[in-house]
């Protein structure tokens, strides 16, 4: 996909889910029908089936080749990562839109033969739009957002899964006591908008592909790195426990983490 | 304090926390000099000094014969709760003001003969001021603030201090279990506007006076509790393990936290 092509495709995944924002925000204070999924506190809720079936359907429409996965299930069955894959998260950070009404964000990642291509992360209530690519750069709305500094995990605050830091997985007391501070914001879409505005310096949990998929084409961009906590490859086809982080703080965190040598 | 001279008080809290605000943004990039105080993580600054010693002197010239506290030590030694008592926080959440640039509080609150009289919480960088007291509702800007829902632990989400999550004080795994969800912010402050915008239902951390005075004077005027979390009166002359939530929480969170029967 050429620039012109792909500024295209940009402004494309930009005015969706902004349209898809302004939808949630004109309803944010309509009854909702709540569901759970794989336990109590994993939540889905008429809206974010009815916002990932419109973004899905704009897709399509533009891009009627490409290949979708979706959190709520109605995209693709995708089994490769061959051509351009649609990573479509209608409302990451569930539990906060039903109990907060704020602090939940819409995802979109687009990817060429399994690479980065272009990401938007849209903070839905403070109506801040992420967005961008190794192409393009990373925007907030219209401004330029630069490099993250290299800081190492001493020097920032560490955004984590309340489950692994309240049960010490990963030797989590230890990068607890060894950052600055933890901080626990329950989206992954608003921890990778801490990251991109150098606010925190890593976020590691248990994510999926849509989680990890518009948020690690801008991180990448911006020079951070987005793995595998052990260390094996990044699969855009299958959950894990992700780590994204300034170089410096990856090898800070693995040393902890993961017992291993500097 | 009649009703008009209640208004008077707290459009001048106000106007000083807009003004230490604006201050404060407009040299958000200027270098910073941090020095720790009974930790690593227990910073101020320069400009946590500075802030402090402007609302006082503000203060001083309005209402010379009051007592005031300060964080940073520019205040009174207050010892008592007599007369007009100003609490001051100037800049609540300073890692997140060193580290982010974000997610910190200017506190002041208001008490009269120890009663709670008017509290005022500005969000400096989203410049979001909660402002009121029980003569004259909660605000936030220009617009009223409703009473909060009584909602219970396993129907919210809970704002908890990283360390307590950590290693299990007060039981707080099972809390986490119990609730939606754990929250950390770092900013008693950020915590606070949670509560008060009916975003969280509880928020438990050791805090100080001027942590807790200007949020309590919100918290109580829509109907939350703040008390320490063991049941001992709430002393606003010294540190303690305070617990801000609606009435339902208070119940299940000591029933679990204290062992407590129902």
């Amino acid at each position: 996909m050429d620039k012109a092509e792909t500024a295209l495709l940009a402004l494309r995944m930009r005015d969706w889910v902004s349209q898809a924002g302004a939808h949630i925000r004109h309803h944010i204070h309509d009854p909702l029908h709540v569901q759970t999924k794989s336990s109590r506190k994993d939540l889905v809720t008429n809206l974010d089936k009815q916002t990932e079936r419109d973004l899905i359907a704009a897709i399509r429409t533009e891009y009627p080749q490409a290949q979708i996965m979706g959190e709520e299930g109605s995209g693709d069955h995708v089994t490769d990562l061959k051509g351009l894959v649609f990573f479509v998260d209608p409302i990451d950070g569930t539990m906060n839109f039903v109990k907060q009404k704020y602090n939940f964000a819409i995802m979109i990642g687009a990817y060429i033969d399994g690479a980065p291509h272009v990401g938007v992360i849209l903070n839905v209530m403070r109506q801040e739009l992420y967005w961008g690519g190794p192409q393009l750069g990373v925007f907030k709305n219209e401004t330029p957002i630069k490099a993250v500094s290299p800081l190492s995990l001493a020097d920032g605050l560490f955004g984590i899964n309340s489950g692994m830091l309240a049960y010490d997985r990963y030797h989590s007391h230890q990068l607890f006591k060894t950052s600055a501070g933890m901080r626990i914001l329950g989206s992954a879409g608003i921890e990778y908008i801490q990251l991109l505005e150098g606010r925190q310096v890593a976020y590691l949990s248990h994510l999926a592909p849509w989680d990890v998929a518009a948020g690690r084409v801008m991180a990448e961009t911006l020079g951070m790195s987005v793995s595998r906590l052990d260390g094996h490859p990044l699969d855009m086809l299958s959950s894990g426990d992700v780590l994204i982080a300034t170089a410096p703080t990856v090898a800070d965190i693995r040393a902890i983490a993961l017992d291993q040598p500097r």
